[in-house]
């Protein structure tokens, strides 16, 4: 069979399955995590075995430790792959979830309710867990799931898939709930993008240059995952110790996930009490600061923004900082600098509070705390499929409803339209 | 200026109208409706010129009759405009509307907001009243709008186009809230289709034709407005009044549109008894019937229904009637050839019913009443953007809510993550 003709069967396969999927019981579908779970334990020395080949391949390949170390199995990431399964049985079933109803001066009675997107297509690099966790979500959602991993992680990817599709099987749900497309040539993702009339979205998991190639090349729809450039802005009206440290913990906590602040913006009027004691701080957490002229009129010791800088997500221990003379200004420069995924405003003044939150358009808008709260966790959707930056049908933290559509139920006693 | 530089000037102006217009009042939208419907009907002399330009260019050029009547305008037309303008201003307002809102035990409190999905672009044909009415709803919704009509309609849509900005910007709104792509060049569309990073979203309006090639060119996501080919499932245990009278609203009140029904499916318990006399009615209205052979035989004077019949939506006078041995049978057929817009059961057995709503995965289902109830203002919406096909963002009737998105606001104290 030709690789366009095995991913065009799996595609199709995974359809079928999806039909199914979607009315499955959620008792059944909790029995497939349990056992996928357990079978993930049982099999672990065959996932180790898988595991080494790839880790082997890689290292001669001269994959850098940081890639190995993410490709690589141990036993205590093994469990925490069966763990993140087990925690998705309590997790509230989306499906069938009514989200509205109401009735119609006819006498119709019409309800919108929840049903699964159907099939998911999930494009990913190196880290094997996403394998597990993505066909768990997925499954949960009622949706079919086709996985598309990197090359250096077939092995085991293969393995994990192998593992699922037979306890998903055991437990009763259709062939093809969870496939992996079993291929490392690149053209497999052409022509697993093209299969518009079999999957329903595709959700890439990984660098920009992945997500903007999936973009570019496919046929059906993307929800996208990409970074973000967050700001927080001190206001004149700051608590000062709250400010210091929200921007401590938005900065320094995990300075390379999407949601750590970039930019920090201050008023002019606080710059002088706030930035000495808060960039000594930084420093002490080994943060480089680069700031405006005013900044470093303040704080001499800091180093130089550039344009670049603003515009520059570091996903690392840099910060750059300007002293803004204004609310409007501070929220001109994050529309013009910002990726509207998660910005911030510290601030006692009620109406800068509200106007902040109101006219600044991104995906999550917080007063008074930190930025790092941009999370499925956090958010208390109890999973996180990821975080999403379209506009469209997603948008912020993605949890299990967000792998849902919806649907109306009508119902009638003859109505007839005149 | 260039072709490309104009429709790029175009979108950036659109991009920096949709942030102040994200926060426009309630009222300053609804004044600028009122101004723009009292300007269109202040302005029909200039209106009817434009448009005997178009209508003369039109039948120079061979336009068919029917088109030639979708592009001509006159008094109760353009007052027509108007009043569908009036109308929005009753509307409830979509934007700053809570979808849900709730507390974190460490305290932070989140909401979910609805804002506007930003810029809209509006591909469509002929019928020149679309101007007014995608326009106003986008401004309803909070959007900038740019609109690319067809070229038969060029004169009279700039006419239009010019009358609405002339008001909006009266009642203060900002420039670029509404414009229109003011080319006849058909590489002007293509040139609309990559400015994604100032426009959110394409609704095209038109034919399949049409709608395949935005999607296919697009870089911008695409809400589809494909028709529809509809079912509707005599069961076994339907009454046969209802099922004569629903089945005859969905075929023969108005047959031409994506709602009505293209394919009949009726079980074989109730096929002699409730078909000879439906087709008698069906043939009374006009409509002509193609049968498969246990069709034929309980009513043998119609035609023969091909395996192409049951996958064509004719959007005519025409219905393909198919005799069928059960539920699961009939679930099959519409899975196999149904587009997913309108399926209907009638049906008074109390399971048959409700595993037909729950199996069939179609924007919208019904039981006992006519697929043609699929439609904004007959679910209530107050407006009809129009029927999505997509299975993300919106699906079925859109209403002013599906040209919103929402972001996620976060109340704290100081609140940072550990």
């Amino acid at each position: 069979m030709s690789l366009e003709n095995m991913v065009v069967a799996l595609a199709q396969t995974a359809k079928k399955a999806a039909r199914v999927l979607a009315t499955v019981s959620t008792h059944t579908k909790n029995q497939a995590l349990l056992a996928a779970a357990q079978r993930l334990r049982d099999q672990t020395e065959v996932l180790l075995a898988a595991n080494a080949q790839d880790v082997a391949r890689g290292k001669d390949n001269g994959l850098s430790a940081a890639l190995l170390d993410r490709l690589t199995l141990d036993q205590a990431r093994i469990h925490a792959m069966a763990t993140g399964l087990e925690i998705m049985v309590d997790l509230p079933d989306p499906v069938e979830e009514t989200v509205a109803t109401w009735k119609r001066p006819n006498g119709l009675e019409i309800s919108q309710v929840r049903v699964p997107l159907g099939v998911v297509g999930i494009i990913y690099e190196s880290r094997p867990n996403v394998t597990a966790d993505a066909a768990g979500l997925c499954l949960k959602a009622g949706n079919a799931v086709v996985l598309k991993g990197g090359s250096e992680a077939f092995a085991t990817n293969s393995a994990i898939v192998d593992i699922l599709a037979h306890a998903f099987a055991e437990a009763g749900l259709p062939d093809g709930a969870v496939q992996l497309v079993r291929s490392t040539d690149r053209q497999a993702v052409t022509f697993l993008l093209q299969q518009d009339r079999c999957i329903d979205v595709i959700i890439p998991r990984g660098g920009e240059e992945l997500i903007r190639a999936v973009t570019r090349e496919s046929a059906i729809p993307v929800i996208q995952h990409f970074s973000g450039l967050c700001h927080t802005y001190v206001d004149a009206a700051a608590d000062i110790e709250k400010a210091r440290q929200v921007c401590l913990n938005a900065k320094a906590q995990r300075p390379w996930v999407c949601n750590a602040m970039e930019n920090l913006l201050v008023h002019e009027a606080v710059a002088s009490r706030f930035l000495p004691d808060f960039v000594a701080r930084l420093e002490q957490e080994g943060v480089e600061v680069r700031g405006c002229d005013q900044t470093r009129q303040i704080v001499p010791q800091v180093g130089v923004a550039t344009e670049a800088d603003w515009q520059t997500e570091y996903l690392d221990k840099i910060l750059s900082v300007k002293v803004v003379g204004s609310l409007e200004e501070a929220m001109d420069f994050i529309h013009a600098n910002g990726s509207g995924l998660a910005d911030c405003i510290v601030s006692e003044d009620y109406s800068h509070v509200r106007r902040f939150l109101r006219e600044v358009d991104s995906a999550t808008v917080y007063a008074n705390a930190s930025t790092r709260f941009t999370d499925g966790f956090e958010f208390g959707f109890g999973a996180e499929v990821g975080i999403s930056t379209n506009r469209l049908h997603a948008r912020g933290p993605m949890g299990l409803r967000e792998l849902t559509t919806y649907k109306y139920v009508v119902y009638g006693d003859g109505q007839i339209r005149v």
